[in-house]
């Protein structure tokens, strides 16, 4: 079942492509936001469409743009997409009006599945004005595609992202013109009903769900997001829809860190930390399963085509596009990224553990 | 699908029962062997068929002994069943010489499954010699029913379980007078499988399996272990064969010990610790689930009768059966456990976090 073993092997050295675009990205706040801003360039991407589950939530456009500017100062050359938080409080008239201000779509969250989502939302219709008026504005609706647990219905993490897929099917009918991203695809199920729809609807897919099934969280908690990693079968079709180089199926990390302590400990937060090593872990990962020369439609070019968005102009120089060089080389991932700890530096401060921490990656991004 | 809201009310305030018998027990070694052992009684269990996946696992006869005498020292009232581990080492001639001394049954490990079964067997038809020698002499089989984890092949610790059992009919269809424990069953299909089976074959469930399920480790080391817990619809399965009173599966708490710096890590060890309180929490869940009128079948009878196993004469007083009082009372799950701490103590220190420690049970052994 598995096509590891019968890959296409690339015997480049050598690779050059253009700064990639992730489009699902947490970057947080105060000094964990400090720590991560930096590295999205390092990671070799220079667009960051980004998550809205901030505490509080962005709710407003207000809140959107300053937090963009929080961003930019700290990355003047990459190009940051905002999102709002889907929640009541969010009307038709606040969607015109982030259009106008650049916003590029709206996260729905069911209530209380992964970290900072308490503020979620239970039920679609009542927000249908709300897709309308995106739909007219062309505005993006980026789904966290899973229904709460509840035991007595059989619903539990295994099965919340196959039981969620009814609702993205209805989404996507009654509203056709609207663009619909299913983020951070897990299952065959999810990836073979995106398929199924319309060229309105997206999805993007991780770096570590193209590497992790079920064993690696079990107890591991560096490994721990939501939606957790499913079957072997299911990463499988992650990597296949990957492989055939389907355009609607295009890179958003989903990298969320945590605190180190408040991984290993008792009670671990969902989050997997790929930002600072984005590419190298994706370019070694798709390699691994004989897909490297679909790596710049994937991480490039899909996302921005069905965004439909541009970039700065100044991520190129001299009219020349800037590009990132990779280079064949085995180095290991950092244990960990420090963070808050410049003296005169406010908050809190700590280490985050990355993905694969220790492991050893077979590409690395020349500087 | 659930019954939990439908179930039977117990009015009563007191139960007494006679002391249970707990037929997969992992008792340890050293420092956290002398603070398991002596709380075996405590949680309302007389009988313990021990595990013996030690450091070097119990191989031969002379070990096994060697350690019930350390075992009877610590708790000379409990009743300890002895095991050895099955592997290349051990003969017919072997099981001959273990039956003349009292060890009652062989534990399979899968290589490399959970804790300590990196001498685990590979294939079953290389121990059928053993097997018939069990069968002859009246020893017991006991499986660890999991297959190891192989991706290309889409096993993985969810599907381990199921995918084992066509081992388990074969090995019953092959030696229909061995008696095989199924042990510490997770799934629907391990209960259809031994239900399907004859009289020769039994199977254990653990406290946590009846209350757990794949949400409750997900980042939630202290629930971790082998196997995990699965869906809803399998711990439903587990509730309803309990709750009909089947003669054939029986208590096996499966309590499995480790350092709490051992579970809050980055590879937390797979296990639950459950002995010091096994029958409190096993009341407390058959309670919410309104089986509480099986209690004394599921945990105290049925085990020794397919067994076929008498308790030690001084486990009585006075011509009387020993019995334990439980009493209606709400109280917390202690936070942890310490071990080696006294000064004169050799050997590891540390503490032991319990099952749901800090949460509230509904009933108390009264002292």
């Amino acid at each position: 079942m598995q096509h590891s073993h019968s890959h296409k092997v690339d015997n480049r050295n050598e690779l050059s492509l253009p700064y990639a675009s992730d489009f699902h990205v947490h970057l947080r706040q105060d000094t964990l936001m400090r720590m991560v801003v930096p590295r999205i360039l390092e990671g070799g991407v220079s667009l960051c469409y980004v998550m809205p589950n901030l505490k509080p939530p962005i709710k407003t456009t207000e809140q959107a743009l300053f937090y963009k500017a929080q961003l930019e100062k700290l990355a003047p050359s990459v190009t940051f997409l905002m999102s709002l938080y889907l929640s009541p409080d969010l009307t038709p008239k606040e969607i015109r009006h982030a259009k106008r201000h650049g916003i590029v779509g709206v996260k729905s969250y069911p209530r209380g599945v992964t970290t900072n989502s308490d503020s979620g939302i239970e039920s679609y219709t009542a927000y249908y004005p709300v897709f309308k008026a995106m739909e007219k504005e062309g505005m993006i609706l980026n789904l966290h595609g899973e229904l709460p647990s509840d035991h007595d219905k059989d619903i539990c993490v295994l099965n919340a992202e196959e039981k969620f897929l009814v609702h993205l099917k209805q989404i996507h009918a009654d509203f056709p013109n609207l663009k619909i991203v299913l983020e951070h695809a897990t299952t065959k199920a999810a990836v073979d009903m995106v398929k199924s729809l319309g060229d309105t609807v997206g999805c993007t897919i991780t770096v570590h769900h193209l590497q992790l099934v079920v064993d690696d969280w079990a107890g591991q908690s560096h490994n721990f997001c939501k939606p957790v990693a499913k079957y072997p079968h299911d990463r499988q079709a992650l990597r296949e829809v990957v492989a055939e180089g389907h355009s609607r199926f295009f890179l958003g990390t989903d990298s969320a860190p945590h605190p180190a302590h408040l991984k290993e400990c008792a009670h671990a937060c969902a989050g997997v930390f790929t930002t600072p090593l984005a590419i190298p872990y994706l370019v070694t990962i798709l390699e691994s399963f004989g897909a490297l020369d679909k790596l710049q439609g994937f991480a490039c070019e899909f996302g921005k085509r069905f965004y439909g968005v541009e970039e700065k102009k100044h991520t190129h120089e001299g009219g020349k596009e800037r590009k990132i060089k990779l280079v064949r080389e085995t180095w290991a991932v950092p244990d960990s990224f420090i963070y808050g700890h410049d003296e005169d530096e406010e908050g809190e401060s700590g280490v985050v553990v990355p993905f694969w921490a220790g492991k050893v990656l077979t590409w690395k991004i020349e500087r």
